[in-house]
């Protein structure tokens, strides 16, 4: 839709010196994801991929599981003053037998967990709604293979390069093959449209899969990868400690501060072979 | 409460090399915010200065615009198992006369505009929200003096120096001086706390004050600046197009790509005086 980037004059101010030009921004625009026609969540986001993003938001919730759970997406109209449509809203229609989306607050941390909110609800949380152990998953990825992944990521990122404002998020396979790349102002939209795109096509579970993210990692992202049945997450920045602790709760392989042949394994560092001798 | 960093265990591999040793990361929890004991949001954040973060939010939200609209903030007992409070849960009491805010998805975007969802009628939103208009401030600050600010800002961050995985938000005078400095693994909540501390203080609007952050400028933050009366924002990184139209739309200064003498200013550049000669 060519909305992706926008152009907007700025001054420029350079070792004491100033001049004005035209200036490449990542445009960010609200997305309102209905589900049958009810509203779920409004989200921020890069436009573009728009219903691959839909779909993967929904796996991270838990909702979808198959390309066939989703009975249509849709833009809804959602007109502006001038009649135009403003293809931001998308409406999900699902299967019967698929469960809507339960969208009350109280959902996220209650439901699994008599105790106060707390790190280990969540994780509790999310164990109960997985559909996909990734505990078992036979995975390899040699070490060197991932070093090569950040260098692939920011070949792969078109928008970054213009702008320097966005995320990427990425599917590669254990000999450090690119599956689908996605870029986003949120990270955690970048995630669910490359999750989302791996559902439509029918390719979940990810299983045997890497993905690469290109800032840090948060619980959220290690939640959204284990939805979607993903064995190991490499990020270039850090993890939060409830990343990590959900990373060996799931069984999942977290890898960050990625960067050249450097890099910190957090859980499950078998999956990392052959490992280099001990220093 | 000693909770905004961890230790953990990690592999390090290293130019071929491995070796474990123990790594510090961020802490992460989630926090949900209550008023008047109904629970209104639950954020992912970094313990510490929580009701710092609960007053900077409903500030950003419009629903507080002095201290004394705050009649109490206090944690719930919100009990683990073993019987411990998390925390994790804060409940912000209004004084009478304050109403409490609609925690309705449909309330950001449907209230002030007849329009499709889109950028235009999120900036309808702030609009009619906004308590201190900043179109008029007479702030001035040189380019020199914002120069300093990112390493000024740095400087100060304790935390993200042992982890490497902490957003920093932090307020200072039109001279340069470091007001108020806080850190999040979220860096709206970051700068829900930097505001926060500035309501509880007293010191709402801030009038005259540069509001600068590590990370990129989404629409969001210029939103929460907006809110709290701050007149410029500073940036380390990118805005987005969304943020630099509701910077034009409100009249805030924004400047992105602060690194060195170099800076890119998107809005309201009269405020940066003297401006260096042309090219």
């Amino acid at each position: 839709m060519g909305r992706v980037t926008a152009r907007k004059p700025v001054l420029r101010i350079r070792d004491g010196r100033q001049s004005t030009r035209p200036d490449t921004l990542t445009v960010e625009e609200p997305m309102e994801l209905r589900v049958g026609g009810r509203p779920l969540t409004i989200t921020m986001r890069t436009p573009g991929h728009d219903f691959d993003l839909a779909a993967g938001f929904l796996v991270g919730e838990g909702v979808v599981r198959r390309a066939e759970d989703i009975a249509a997406i849709r833009y809804c109209a959602g007109a502006t003053d001038d009649g135009g449509n403003t293809y931001n809203i998308v409406d999900v229609a699902l299967i019967p037998g698929v469960a809507p989306p339960d969208a009350s607050l109280e959902r996220n941390f209650y439901t699994t967990s008599s105790c106060g909110l707390c790190g280990k609800a969540s994780l509790d949380a999310v164990r109960t709604q997985t559909t996909w152990p990734v505990a078992d998953d036979p995975l390899r990825v040699t070490p060197e293979t991932l070093s090569t992944l950040p260098d692939q990521l920011r070949a792969a990122q078109r928008v970054f390069d213009s702008t320097g404002g966005l995320h990427a998020a990425a599917l590669f396979t254990p000999e450090g093959e690119l599956i689908c790349l996605r870029e986003d102002v949120g990270r955690h939209n970048a995630v669910d449209k490359a999750i989302g795109h791996a559902l439509r096509g029918g390719t979940l579970p990810l299983r045997d899969t890497v993905l690469m993210v290109s800032g840090r990692a948060s619980f959220e992202l290690v939640q959204k990868a284990v939805m979607a049945g993903i064995p190991m997450l490499a990020a270039v920045s850090a993890p939060s400690s409830l990343a990590v602790d959900l990373a060996e709760d799931a069984g999942l392989t977290l890898v960050g501060f990625l960067r050249g042949t450097s890099m910190n394994v957090y859980s499950r560092p078998e999956r990392l072979a052959p490992l280099p001798v001990t220093r």
